[in-house]
């Protein structure tokens, strides 16, 4: 239902026996980032070996896939891909065979200037095959001079502005890459493997390291690129960076607002403790009376945890969420209202009649949804619904890899609040402002983070527009 | 993971123009009740067309496959089932032709006197295809001397002894019985049709109804055989009600325990508000300091917020649940402890660390999830795991329509509490007491409602043991 | 394209270590008759353990399915089926759990009281799950007083009236039967197994020995009962033999003229050579002048190169038969004529053009395909195109196990033979007569064979009609 | 069983309504030239929509894709592919977005400096998706300088050596190229469309015209590009021709011999007559008294019929083939033996028992299955059993497109043919001269024609070898 959806979730391991294993359950504790297609590629014997699906990473791989893919070191990727018969082409990590062997890429991120570089390597000659910005990658480093994969990829990646967080594989080296204001998270962690060394493990998300056992080490930082190999670890930074603009880091903030799973420890911070903060604050921001504060599940309720505490109100699940979503789900004709919503969520009247309710949210987008679940509440029984939104209007799209509406379809970027409210059929409704979201995380002032969906400031040049 | 689970759910609906997407979207709010088959069967041209598979509501059924089901009455089910080449031979309706016309039977339950009947129908000729119970009462039926369906439908209820909530379809008529204890739950509802009139629907929970958008009326009666055709409805009673032993009614207490959705009205009393009542009168019975209270997701959650509430012990999200689970899971081969629960649920540090934990469950039959569930929290920091079980200890099996573990594999009917408290490697273990358990409910004394999993009463003759 | 199709082959096997795969490899050669079900049960520990599917047998059955089937004796079924959800309950070997223990059938052939016995049946309480007759042979053996399975089945057979040729598996016996009339065919062979004992093997066809190297012995003779089990062979014969008319057998002529594979030896006779000899005698009955004969292929085949060999007029393949049919073929929409048969045959310019052609099918039921290909040949080119039918006229329907069209769509029973010829757009149309059919196969008088489809007299009473 | 398989056909048509229709057709013609991918390319709205998959034509398109495939131009391939990841990558036609617009290309041939152009391209930055020959073709048109389509094709080609017959579709024209040698075929013909117009359709083979009803009108020439657009058709000369050797045409015997359809009309001559002249020939170059010949079904199934002609010897099907070999087929563990050949191919006793068989086969490669049909047709009774083959010993790999064995494994490359008669088992062996083969084929001297799989002697260069 959210229209605000994260593109990509990576993953790397070196030197593990099961490194294809973990790759396969790292992709799957990242699912949330990326549900439209996975792919794992393999080192074995010097090449790479690779499986990418459409769908699920439980759907796309099977025992015997897996099987397939041994050898000790992996890299993964999870992604929302577009529609037509070029889809498979456009999953990820895309490979390629260069004059000095494989390369393998799995990218979260998005390339802002795009479009200039892929037109200046066609009118050169070059042949895309996807959509993809991150195939542009790859042929700038096809054609760079060296046949060195550091050197290549640090030529290549100064041409580059925008959003990326890289985990690539070469024929020996596994190499991780954040981009110079690390607007996606990246992390390293070590696990133990079963001759008891320390396998280094990269993912989007620490989510992933719980699963497999991993201990999570550090953030890959911004402008770092970190090189794994037999040798150990070498770490370089990027020495020339491109389009920084009023800030020292864009780490985006959207993240902890929605995308990061809330088990997560995101740009240093517990994703599940922030929202909470979220919460509270919206809180003390908006103080009202009221019988019971319920959460919109499931990306509500960390945000309505904290909104409870911090107002008195109790917390309570008024609103049951219907996880058996299959992958196709077949509509009635007519003769039931606010269906689309419903199927996933149920109100239930034990808990809300004749009650004056505060739903929590973690964001507005388009507010049709939002309109539905206010409905479905009152129907329950509610005497008042004030909605309450754990971060501010959203009022820009992102050009760093989200995939979100059109500005005109951003409905705070076109109506006043109290429009919002009107259209939506709350009592009330009340955002969190930007300085409580920063206060609130404690990260005031906010130059280490990207806000540009809250408040249109854009941490680079723009020009290209997104892919 | 719960290794006690509901068999089946079963619906219907007269004289609604879109009766099979009803159906289809009665049986997908009840999928907890039963995951692996589903199946429709309507009514057209007084003849009976029927659409049955192996898998969620979701997979079974596909927009072609509905709009062949036109007709405006249907019948529906999902159950659980048993392996091999006979699985669809047991998936539900039932249906057989007889010389009167078309059967089809949904059942929620299990006849406890089923081998003694099947054998007694086999020696005079009759031939089984599956192994289900339900098929005997259709073989009674088309035993009888009547060829009118009420008066054979009454006999060979008269004959059995158990738990059945039936809807039945013939040519003309729909169907509702309940056993006369009323194990299992069944409700009567209306939905407006096309035409304005009230159609009515069937259901074993009301939670069905919610999707749907219809009203609940009453419970069908323990004991009632309500028949409705186009002259209107016609309530039957059964005149002989079989072995009833020591009580009014034998309405299963696990459906609010666990089985039932908590946003369900059933047997009289909201889900989620009886589940609250458990976990607040678990923290009256055993009072403990500690710093937070967390469930364990989904179905410990409302005894958590009870329990946090009577307690003043604050509520957190301390174990995440991720729902991305495929129908096939592809597991570690060794490195990766306690794999099985850490897939589905991750205890975060963020909330844990350095905590004094109260972790609610619903119920506990194995100990052996638990006890992956009591590490975890450990391994994630938490100071000391306190278990609390919102339910009594389960001793005995359950022989009315729930698939149960034997005997010697009831932790509690071979163990202490003590003993099982240092199996799952708590600092301390609790369970609710029954008579905290029904003071709770405010159903004291129990005599409408049977606890023999927890009490070992069975309120039936169970000679013939259950498969 | 053949609107005239064989329903059913029957297989089985007892004592040999593969025996399921000899199943599924029996079945395989006799996939022509029947490609819409396959099924096989095996005995295993006295128990059935069964696999049917809906398709070829190369697609119904996995390596990991056979190996599951595992059991020294086993019995397969392929058949024709009909539409819609019941589809799979009518795949056979059809099963049943009786008192005594299991009882598996495979049958070829009708049932022609079948309705009457069905009546009774339900009647007196039996439940049909499917449409099929031969459920109606498991009830009759289900209500026998007996619990004795040969007295049990010479009493059902005994009230049978029809067509069938049986393999039937107990718990401890394989048993084959054939109707007194001896309809369909049944041949009994021995394949040596591991230990160097021999084999009994059961088939419709010997084309299934000869693929898994077993021996033919002998048909199983009309109105046998044969009995195979540890204790070896025992042979039967019914006493009472329900209402033979005029002849002492009736074994389907049609067999040898359409639908067994031409290398099979049936009722004694090589199917290839009697197709010679019909094309051979055809060319007698009908002298021509002509430059080329050709087939329609496959089904035509050995009757042109009789027809060839006798009048001395040169052989050729002037048709080219594309085998790669799929499951489904999608259609040109218009702009494309005579699509049908052009999509399987291509008549070719190179050896037809300037000709006389005359072309020899085996039968010629509707005329349509008939008219496409005189027209297809025309097209390349003929002169001259003179159609020649292997066989007489087909005048009437078969009850006896078979799927034909009704009389009104039996072009021979509405029109003569010159209008066929018009019809077709043939210069000529030439068949050969009843006597010719059997003075060339060398069965003159005709007493043990059933023409009943070329010359209207039925073997028995067929009161009922065809289910 | 042929382990000599040509590896693609392809198909065009220009201003016909049902474009992607006609290419599924012709491919479906076509499926013996490639079973393992098929793809369409359709021109819509001067953009490239395509499906392409791996499989049989009938199970990759669907109603729905062929509906979704509109526009009025269409080109399509067969092909065999290779194992692995990449597969669907390799399957043709191969699509590029080139500054200029989309280009799609379908290929028969092979490229034989394939590795070094591939290499020089690599060094210089391109980036190669598959590992197919075709791809490189696409690099070195996006590699010119020029813009324009025609002269960049021209410019590519003059760097190719090897073999291709090439469809290509840009956003507004259709392109067929020949090799300066005319290795594979390439027809034009004309199809009416639904206005009346002659719409341009181009196959490899003529079959596919037959199947779509288009008229043939002429072979593409070797070196001819030919450019179908608005303006109608216009046909340029590749002016540098690469490499020939010692000839004037270099168009592949093996196509006459194997590969085609016996109804197609392959450069000029049909190739059914040529294998019966083939036959004819070889029975005239070793005469011997026999009871019978037979082919092995069905590739040498015209030359049979030539040698019976010419010898006077009784043709006959003494082999039986079964065309249901389904997709997957699971062997019998260990009680049949020469298995593999038997569930295709079954000798039958009543055609071979006490005969001096002569067995007719179009070519023969490793000998293994000649072995297997010589003891099947043993123990079917032949007294003695002479193989005859319709073309010279096969001494020598193919470079030009066609999958060929190693030298190593070409048995007549390693063993006299008195050495391969005592391997198969014969009682004699002898095969057509090559001499003969251009002789019966009525192209003597044979130079316009590449026989190096019989001769040895390659058309061009082979540097390269080939994958």
């Amino acid at each position: 239902m959210k229209s605000w959806r994260e593109e990509c979730g990576v993953f790397g391991v070196w030197n593990h026996e099961e490194a294809s294993r973990l790759a396969y359950l790292g992709l799957y504790a990242m699912q949330h980032r990326g549900q439209e297609s996975a792919g794992i590629v393999c080192l074995q014997n010097k090449a790479h070996l690779s499986h990418r699906g459409l769908g699920l990473v439980g759907d796309v791989f099977r025992e015997e896939t897996l099987e397939q893919l041994k050898g000790d070191t992996s890299i993964g990727h999870v992604r929302y891909s577009t529609t037509g018969d070029n889809l498979i082409l456009n999953a990820q990590p895309l490979m390629a065979n260069l004059l000095n062997g494989p390369v393998a890429i799995a990218h979260n991120g998005n390339i802002v200037n795009n479009a200039k570089l892929r037109h200046e390597l066609q009118e050169s000659g070059s042949i895309f095959q996807g959509t993809n910005d991150t195939e542009t990658l790859l042929h700038l480093i096809s054609r760079t001079k060296t046949n060195q994969i550091v050197p290549a990829l640090m030529q290549s990646l100064e041409k580059i502005v925008g959003a990326y967080s890289i985990v690539l594989l070469t024929r020996d080296k596994l190499i991780a890459a954040r981009d110079p204001l690390g607007f996606r998270p990246l992390v390293l962690g070590y696990k133990t493997n079963h001759k008891g060394q320390k396998s280094p493990v990269l993912a989007s998300e620490t989510c992933a390291f719980d699963l497999i056992g991993a201990q999570f080490s550090r953030e890959i930082l911004p402008g770092e690129i970190l090189v794994i190999d037999d040798q150990g670890e070498k770490s370089y930074m990027l020495s020339s960076i491109p389009s920084p603009v009023d800030r020292a880091k864009a780490q985006c903030i959207f993240e902890h607002v929605y995308f990061s799973r809330p088990d997560s420890i995101v740009f240093g911070h517990s994703v599940y403790e922030s929202r909470k903060k979220f919460g509270a604050w919206l809180a003390k921001e908006n103080p009202l009376d009221a019988d019971v504060v319920i959460p919109v599940p499931d990306s509500g309720v960390p945000a309505a945890i904290g909104y409870a505490k911090e107002s008195g109100v109790p917390f309570e699940f008024g609103i049951i969420r219907n996880h058996y979503i299959g992958r196709t789900f077949i509509q009635p004709q007519q003769s039931i209202r606010n269906f689309g919503v419903k199927i996933k969520l149920n109100p239930q009247s034990a808990v809300l009649s004749g009650k004056r309710v505060v739903v929590v949210d973690d964001s507005l987008v388009r507010g049709t949804t939002s309109q539905k679940i206010v409905r479905l509440i009152r129907q329950a029984g509610a005497k008042e619904v004030h909605m309450r939104i754990a971060s501010p209007p959203t009022i820009s799209p992102c050009y760093y890899g989200v995939d979100t509406p059109q500005k005109s379809q951003l409905i705070a970027a076109q109506s006043t609040i109290l429009e919002i409210e009107k259209f939506i059929e709350a009592d009330s409704l009340r955002y969190l402002s930007i300085e409580g979201l920063f206060h609130a995380f404690g990260e005031l002032p906010q130059t280490n983070f990207c806000a540009a969906c809250f408040d249109g400031k854009y941490p680079t040049e723009i020009a290209d527009g997104v892919a």
